[in-house]
């Protein structure tokens, strides 16, 4: 459902929802939620079992080490949460086989008016439950203990996209992956320290030569870090020619950031 | 400096330290804590500011939205939290232009005794300040409000890593990215659910069957939702063709996780 005027609301379910608490309330993102631009819950897993343990993990089918998420708690919980507010929810489980996370998921995300995430524990989820996903997202190719880091994280890439969210109501846009370029390198006071100076173009004045400057250097950088993003770039032909360039001459010695 | 007998000693420097807290005292990460395993101490950047508003961030040269944060008072608590252990800890700065982060990373950086992150707030750093970093990392194609959900997720993906985290001693091999193929489908009881079946292999007790099934699920979903990893995973001629035939079927609608 597309964005309306109210409040993004946030959902996640998990076996360990006070560590949402410290950092939803922190910084940007605090001062976001006072500003009324989005709500986060989290909801105890546990609330939905029947047995006394509050059992949510079960062995897994044909043997194997460790414990899976049992599906009865997921089903409950995500039917349950998704009933706490009028609009249906976006629910979203985390997996390193979902697609892997970049700006545009977040910027596509940020249209929803609901996010529900399902965050996983132990060794895994039995695999019926991904059938409640409308999406399933991998934050990168690494193994982390559960998922509640991964729904942190996009909350916090999705928030800061949305109106008002950052101070600076222009602040997403020149930075990084916008133009999927890396941003050019920056600096601030003091001009001279411990004998590491500012490059000079900068006290310039020049805004022109700056803007060039900084659009090379974006390009450099693409070029020596992440030559993979530069196919989906905005570049000029003369601009891919240099990135070529560049690459060339990588073996050289040319250093990244 | 290769790892010890003693605990792993993380230290974190950020505007916001309170936030690391709830996280690295939770779950798995808490009960490694209290057994010993490693220790995490977070610093708050201010503490290296020396103005009455305890400025760590400042307009950038050369014009440009937002602020970034200065180089004074980063150098300065670098070496100031260096020196709280004999250690010298491995310092990690983060970066959309740093090497994007893999499990391998993960296992790289177990190794070490001591790890310092440097978190970043605001639009970025001085550029000058990359020069402290024996590594910059990237957590993926997002940009985040800053460094500390990237610490803390460096935090859990390493250690997990480390011997003892983990309950049962041998759950960090069976799993996605350790031989760089997708995990296998798994499932656990009950055996129907919402009419939901498991697949009947598994409850045929043939544990040959039941591991030839996995083997071949594993290749399947890589090959369907990340074919980008099976170059790099390791096939038998044979399985290396199935892979293809799955690839190249993919268009007649087969589904991943």
């Amino acid at each position: 459902m597309p964005k309306g005027c109210d409040r993004v609301r946030f959902d996640a379910i998990s076996v360990i929802p006070a560590v949402f608490e410290g950092y939803v309330s922190a910084s940007i993102l605090g001062r976001a939620q006072v500003r009324g631009i989005f709500e986060f819950h989290a909801h105890d897993l546990r609330t939905w079992t029947h047995d006394r343990h509050r059992t949510v993990d079960d062995a897994p089918f044909g043997g194997g080490q460790g414990m899976l998420m049992k599906p009865e708690p997921i089903f409950e919980a995500v039917e349950a949460v998704s009933a706490m507010a009028q609009t249906k929810p976006h629910v979203i489980f985390f997996s390193p086989c979902g697609k892997p996370f970049t700006q545009r998921d977040a910027e596509r995300l940020a249209d929803y008016d609901r996010i529900l995430f399902v965050c996983g524990r132990y060794e895994g989820m039995d695999e019926r439950v991904y059938r409640l996903a409308d999406e399933v997202i991998s934050l990168g190719d690494y193994v982390l203990t559960g998922g509640e880091l991964a729904a942190m994280t996009v909350t916090d890439a999705v928030v800061r996209l949305l109106p008002g969210a950052l101070g600076d109501a222009q602040s997403p846009v020149d930075e990084s992956f916008a133009g999927s370029l890396l941003e050019y390198e920056q600096y601030t006071r003091p001009a001279t320290y411990c004998g590491l100076e500012v490059p000079e173009i900068l006290l310039s004045g020049d805004h022109g030569a700056i803007d060039r400057w900084r659009r090379e250097n974006a390009i450099r950088r693409t070029a020596l870090m992440r030559p993979d993003l530069l196919d989906g770039a905005d570049l000029t032909e003369g601009e891919r020619a240099f990135a070529q360039g560049v690459i060339d001459n990588r073996e050289q010695g040319e250093g990244g950031c």
